[in-house]
């Protein structure tokens, strides 16, 4: 909302993926200063995903898209696994990641998640969608993604 | 493109027809300052749809709408009727004006209008179409429209 008055009227956020990690993430991970504070921190394993449009809110009526930043949350704290649940649900990959090119070189790598409600192995399918997106350093770099959810009817 | 630099990355220019009268057509009309100069001052009837891409860039490569201001032309010194030729062919209305509204109130009107080849009443129909906005007290106020023009395939 507030973010919108520094930009001119008739402007909207539409990244491309290549905004969203070679900017966005690029600078979040390196600490760096972002523009305008589109991009919200949550945590997304302490909210469900009908709870985040009220914390990124932007301001479009028509938004059915949010963007977040979130950590990455270790299963156990020695692994590699990550942790997706939440109280209510838990969300799981689908598909294969995707690279995201720049100027043909790879420099980062998109996952796509369901969100099911219940426990895994079981839980119901919802049509909650995310797409998690990582540099394609982030393996040696802080454990922190930039995330692109949305709602699909 | 020069525009768009001042914008952070991301951000996409997708007025809605409000913002377009009540914000840049309004001001433009007013001579107020407006905030970026993503609109460009252009002759329409100087110039052919196709060659009109490259004096409105803003720098997106999907993009098949570009938005200018265009001073209308009369037919007749004396008359009120407009002169929408250009050498290679001339504008059309098409159905009704349609009303731009602002929190319920009436801001502005649209007109759709057709590009053809030749010369009216003959003409080829083109898969060029325009957006002709005016305020809704254009009638009393300097001959000045916001237009956008988009190709269709």
């Amino acid at each position: 909302m507030e973010m919108e008055s520094c930009v001119p009227p008739g402007f909207r956020f539409h990244p491309t993926e290549e905004e969203l990690v070679g900017y966005y993430l690029k600078r979040k991970i390196n600490s760096l200063q972002i523009d305008l504070d589109v991009i919200v921190d949550i945590d997304l394993y302490k909210i469900e995903p009908w709870d985040i449009q009220a914390r990124c809110k932007l301001g479009y009526s028509e938004k059915n898209e949010w963007y977040f930043f979130s950590h990455k949350d270790k299963k156990y704290p020695t692994g590699t696994r990550t942790n997706r649940a939440t109280a209510a649900g838990f969300w799981k990959a689908t598909g294969r990641d995707k690279a995201v090119l720049s100027k043909n070189n790879i420099i980062g790598m998109r996952k796509t998640l369901v969100f099911y409600k219940g426990r895994a192995p079981n839980g119901n399918k919802t049509d909650w969608i995310m797409h998690e997106y990582r540099l394609q350093t982030s393996e040696h770099a802080p454990p922190q993604a930039s995330s692109s959810i949305s709602s699909i009817d």
